[in-house]
């Protein structure tokens, strides 16, 4: 009989990285230290009871797929019923070779349901069928897709107006896995968004404070900060296409920020001000907490405005961005730096043409203060697949100190993500193995290697997160 | 003896490989659907005589390649013999290794002429000799070089004053090979090029059209679409640096039109506006026809002013630009998607940094309304080689669907370049090949990944363009 | 027992790699032709005593390691002992696996000190005093290490106000290596410095004229140039981020001028206009001595002003940067081209994204004229490592003719970097056998493509150069 398409190793090509993965890797725990999980649905530890429920709804990777195939969109965020969509996700699949669909569909089918046959129209009936009974079960409840994987801790991303009901709830829960969350204020930041003093208005409500000046502003978001901190929260995160830095002054902004709540438009000028400055007493408040701050950098989002309007944001309509960010950026860094207010900072980026500036720019302000202090976050949303994370790990490795890499994350918001842990462990072991049997790193320093490995599978996460 | 330079499994690193290129690929006919051949030489079924004719005069890659090394410009494109023209290109091919010249060289000699001894100085009489006598032959004539590859379809490129005389000729002669055609209004759009108002004046006497306004210039180029599509044209291509997108009305373009017409310099911004203009104009009217369009972005021309002036453009002094495309491009194509005239759209771009940029663009507008309809081109001029066209299958592969491609096409000038449609299959076949060995692809879907090699060779541009 | 880490064959991954390296690369001489070492160092004979005198002291890519790792500033430039700070340097080593550190560690160590011990905490005392030893002996001298790697050139690079005096004495003394500089003027270029008067007042010193004026700052830099030429120049240098290309007049610049010289602030468009003209005088009086032009284009600098201010610049700051440069340098390059007044010209970037823009904009301007006239630089900075050289070779061979490459520089302040040339070697020839071992390279051409090895190793430069 032929070995399964997912077997023991997997991507693994050599015997030293068969023996960093099984002997370093594969048994250390899940730091999920960012992503869009829903703490609701850990709290009710909610059954799905079919694959369409939770692995086709809500995740526009498969999507765009299904939509690039000619799928009509019925089957894809439309009325046709769970089954029928499943059929027209399993026609797809073998369509998509070569893209990371296509491995991660058939890891998560092994990992979660033993499932070790292809994908496709004709296993399609037997698969949803077996699937759909084991995801009504109790045993695939929330919970334990998340045991399963050997999760110990997993960090969502809320905004600065969430009472984070769910996360206090799950705190005094019997629930042996820690979930923290992620303070993300864009929307307190992206002034030029429609909606956005409704938005000061609803943030005003929850910190009690009216909002009346940029003052005010301050006052509330850093009471959310305390009430996040207060909350177990340790890091936060920004979705930007591009680090703002303009120079400004307190009243410019005041007055800026006044403009807009009086329903005034502001210049690109004035907004750019206004981003500035918020990030940066943002970024001050963060050092003061101790937290670790995230950007995510380089998406163009929402390109298509007449399925943005049918569907909203997040629904496969985004793409990579070709922005300046290194200016900007180290500007923005030092401005911090300069008065000893940088905290603890992982900086993600869309464009791979940008990992060399992004690898050297961590550089910059890596003062020696702490161990891998700016991180350059692994490879992101596009480029979460075996060519954008080797890319990240080259850059990274050329250009700065790999051993000190705080690793993988799943940025999902499905809750059967999780193998891609293991796939970028097992991208690592090979990669290191291929050139210990190259002879680029040494055969006799496995012991070493296999450390190293372990660091950046969990120890290192485990150490700079202080989770 | 020794095994060919060219020999059956060149680029063929294993069986797989062997069997996916053997199999499902090389017998597929060729749809050329780009490129700048001579529909009068097609038409006249002309006979070259020796190679320097068919081979070197007009073909800028080995220009470059010979003024790189030193060779003086009499001997490329000055009053030098012929043969003493080949000589030096002869004496250039050796130098040439690395560069996809070398592997296109003899993969010609090999493919049109039975000729598998390398090019160098010591053999170039004899091959100088044996070729030409065959090209006086009229086994070696335009049409019969086409018949050789299997060409099913060429599309030559043609300016909207084009008569397409040869093209009608064509259509009724007994020549079997589909000689199509695509409109490519680039000296309509680019209205701050020197010219610009004589051109105006030739497309308005074409189009019996006086041409005194934007309307009329609009009712002109629209007469042309409507000549061309009359005549089987089923696309078009443009050639520009970046896409244009700056607001405007109808009549500030008639406004700058008129001021052009009347002799005056335009501002910068009036040229953006009036390209935009005119470029939505265009794609709104390939829509309404069921065209495919076609994108030629990036590259940066006409370096060189000293030799231009001596040579004219297309002469080996243009290269890759860095220009910012994803703003503009995104906004161009969501102007025609948010009324539903987005037509079929095929996107090339020439600097491979923004690989990723483009294969996540052509997924904002795959709507599930045709299968691939948004393309990302496959790897153009500079980026017709190994490396190039292997990164843009890679990016095309992580965020799209390489099943979906409509594969390649030769660009060229040459009726000896066909053989790049053989390298480019069997460059394919190698990457799935390679991945089958590793383990990333199935190896029982050997089946599967065979009708996925044959439709990115031919069934996919077949029915994209319904030729 | 088992094989070193860096042993024969490192790097070499077959037999035409080996035979490529060891029968046509291994043995030809190193022109060294841009560096950074001290001319004065080497005409005292300098004699180092330890490691960290040599080796760590002034090596930024050491030291943002030790950083990244979490050392403190005490153990890398402050007032640690130089075997405290040694011993911090071998506890790195090990972290900086996959990084260029750890190969060129081992191979500096193994190449000028025959020790084949991997460095780390444990072998760190032994190591220290066996190289302290030889160190403190006049065979470790710096003219001896120059001789221990047959280097027949090195160029130094020079500010125009140098007096060359160590270069003078150089050349009459009986040390048998040539050693040459490179003339490098930014500091008159860059208006907009901190300091740019004073140091104008120091050139005028050197070269003897009262600069009052736009014309006497062109006398006084054609004087110093005349100077350089006499005592042996043959090239410059330009670290610039990027290329201006801004119109302006004589008259316009010599009012910019006088402006900056009565002490008033420049505007971005006047500091433009000033450094395209300088640049452009520069260049053409750099092509009327027949020399080289280099420009180092791409970094982004100093961009932590906190430790920039405690070390000064090029102490481990800087980074890589995404400027556009394509089209500025392109008119930069037009403008000499124009008026045949480009001279030899070798173009290094920083941002590997920008590697095929490079690569083809040589291409524009080899006209030939002369063999290689336009170069692509090598790997440079964050660049020089395999994957980056690599991409660098492959860019340019794609894109050009890597035949006609002039091949490695070390760009290094330490005379213990030399290595780096047969690192480079022993990544060319494997290339080179990996190409031929795939069918990609005939076979039968051996000894074409090893003359090609010695050519890019060693002939290219030699003939280039004219030393």
């Amino acid at each position: 009989m032929s070995k399964h398409f997912i077997h023991d190793n997997f991507l693994l090509e050599n015997k030293y990285a068969e023996e960093l993965y099984h002997n370093y890797s594969k048994n250390q725990p899940i730091i999920d230290y960012h992503n869009h999980l829903s703490p609701k649905e850990i709290l009710d530890d909610k059954i799905y009871n079919n694959l369409t429920k939770v692995w086709i709804n809500g995740d526009h990777y498969k999507w765009r797929a299904m939509r690039t195939l000619g799928v009509d969109e019925k089957y894809i965020t439309g009325d046709a019923t769970d089954k029928e969509k499943f059929m027209q996700w399993a026609k797809t699949v073998p369509y998509t070779m070569r893209n990371p669909l296509y491995h991660w569909t058939h890891l998560e089918l092994a990992r979660y349901f033993d499932i070790n046959d292809l994908l496709n129209e004709k296993s399609a009936e037997k698969i949803y069928e077996s699937t759909s009974e084991k995801l009504s079960s109790s045993q695939y409840s929330c919970r334990n897709l998340l045991r399963k994987v050997n999760a110990e801790l997993v960090c969502t991303t809320e905004d600065p107006t969430d009472n984070l009901v769910h996360h206090k709830q799950l705190t005094t829960s019997d629930f042996e896995v820690n979930v923290s969350t992620a303070f993300r204020p864009d929307k307190a930041i992206l002034i030029a968004n429609e909606g956005y003093n409704d938005y000061i208005n609803d943030l005003g409500k929850v910190a009690d404070i009216n909002i009346e000046s940029y003052a005010d502003l301050k006052d509330a978001l850093r009471s959310r900060i305390e009430y996040f901190d207060a909350n177990g929260c340790k890091l936060c995160d920004h979705g930007l296409n591009q680090i703002s830095y303009e120079s400004f002054t307190e009243s410019e902004v005041g007055t800026i920020f006044k403009k807009k709540l009086e329903g005034h438009k502001l210049s690109k000028e004035e907004v750019l001000k206004f981003e500035t400055a918020i990030l940066l007493f943002l970024s001050e408040t963060y050092h003061e907490f101790g937290w670790v701050q995230q950007f995510h950098l380089g998406a163009l989002r929402n390109n298509n405005h007449r399925m943005h309007e049918i569907l909203g944001p997040d629904t496969g309509w985004d793409s990579i961005g070709d922005y300046s960010q290194a200016e900007k950026l180290s500007a923005f860094l030092n401005a911090l730096d300069s008065k000893d207010q940088l905290t603890k900072t992982i900086i993600y980026n869309l464009n791979p043409a940008d990992n060399e500036v992004m690898a050297t720019m961590i550089g910059n302000f890596n003062d020696g203060s702490v161990k891998g202090k700016v991180q350059f976050g692994s490879g992101w949303w596009f480029l979460d697949q075996k060519d954008g994370m080797t890319k990240q790990l080259n850059a990274l490795s050329n250009m700065g100190l790999i051993s000190c890499f705080i690793g993988m994350l799943t940025d999902s918001r499905s809750f059967l993500s999780f193998p891609r842990h293991e796939y970028f462990r097992r991208l690592l072991c090979n990669l290191l193995g291929d050139e210990i049997k190259r002879g680029e790193l040494p055969k006799e320093e496995m012991e070493w290697i296999g450390k190293m490995v372990a660091d950046i599978s969990y120890n290192n996460a485990k150490c700079y997160f202080d989770f």
